[in-house]
């Protein structure tokens, strides 16, 4: 198609969160390019599980860390959460479906040649390191976000 | 004016419904054509309250029916709930200024050839059968939902 | 650039509108045409804290002053707010990298030349007055919000 979307993950949310996913994974399939910008809460969706580190962080940085959901799978949701129990609920609806789960969405579009970029400010802020990111996460500015933003046929903010 | 709007209506909530279906209903007064794509917690925005069924559904699918608003004047707000006061309040506001409430924007939405499209996805999670929306609301998957939003001139994800 | 961005505010959270008076200073900074249109909650950003009256006001309007927040700084987050202490401690986080708190985004983007709209539907339901919003504010329709965001480059709901 020519064409190009661009997504401002801002939210955090297991639910908020597949949806940019399975819109991601489904613009690949039709030849569209895809951008992510994960900021502020949507940062958590790009963490590495296996990486975090409390090393040389202040105290509010390491409660950050341990308050927070370890990979994609914690996430909550935004509605109807109930401590996790609708959460669980969702989960095997999702499963009775057959269909897949979060994990499998961001599988996916880390297959499918999808730029990932993080909000510099928002990884300053929030006290994480470069290297507790996926990978493929490039850390940008704002203004490098707009420029992309600007040229792209779709934008949400999510 | 020849432009057209896409809505991706994820929210089910009070508040973030009268705003899509405010912009839908204006943007049709000045001839902008509108497509209202509904996905998860927006498919209760489409739900027919008199054709809801719990026949052929697994005990999630009942559940979800049961825990889950009849119909539009039964969503929450997004902030300042309070259990339904805040609600109740921001309801007699309304009333207070001779506004119309979420369902008659719905009311004039589905008078004003607004092209109304569920996510398949989510109505197959949710375990909504096809009868129990409302019948102009036709099943899309998110590819169909992409063309349709790359071509418009104003995309908004609520 | 020649370029234009149309943003939406209808959240009115702490870090949703941090993420849009960032877009909109990094935006002005890059030579982009900003117009912002705020709605619902989102009227709570350009509230003038000093100019609040509760001078012919019904009891729904003057609860509605008395139970929300004063000013850009009194905002809750939109997640793990727990009761404030999360937010302090996010003000904590944004002061130990010496980045500059929401109150100052505000005052950057009332000084670049940014448009600022309020939404007149939400202005009537919430019982403001126009002398109630920072002075700059003008109060138009929604018809000519959407006159606004079809020509814009980027438009985003927050």
């Amino acid at each position: 198609m020519n064409k190009k979307m661009n997504l401002l993950m801002f939210s955090g949310e297991y639910d908020k969160a597949m949806a940019g996913l399975i819109l991601a994974n489904s613009a690949r399939e039709i030849e569209v390019e895809v951008t992510i910008f994960f900021a502020f809460w949507g940062l958590f969706l790009v963490r590495d599980p296996e990486k975090t580190t409390l090393e040389d962080k202040s105290i509010y940085e390491k409660l950050m860390d341990v308050m927070t959901p370890k990979g994609p799978e914690q996430l909550p949701l935004s509605r109807m959460n109930f401590s996790g129990l609708g959460k669980w609920m969702l989960e095997e609806m999702i499963e009775d479906q057959g269909a897949p789960k979060l994990i499998h969405f961001l599988k996916g579009a880390r297959k499918k040649n999808i730029k990932f970029y993080a909000c510099k400010l928002s990884v300053e802020i929030m006290g994480f390191k470069p290297e507790e990111l996926l990978p493929e996460v490039e850390i940008i500015d704002a203004a490098t976000y707009l420029k992309d933003a600007l040229e792209s046929d779709l934008q949400l903010f999510i």
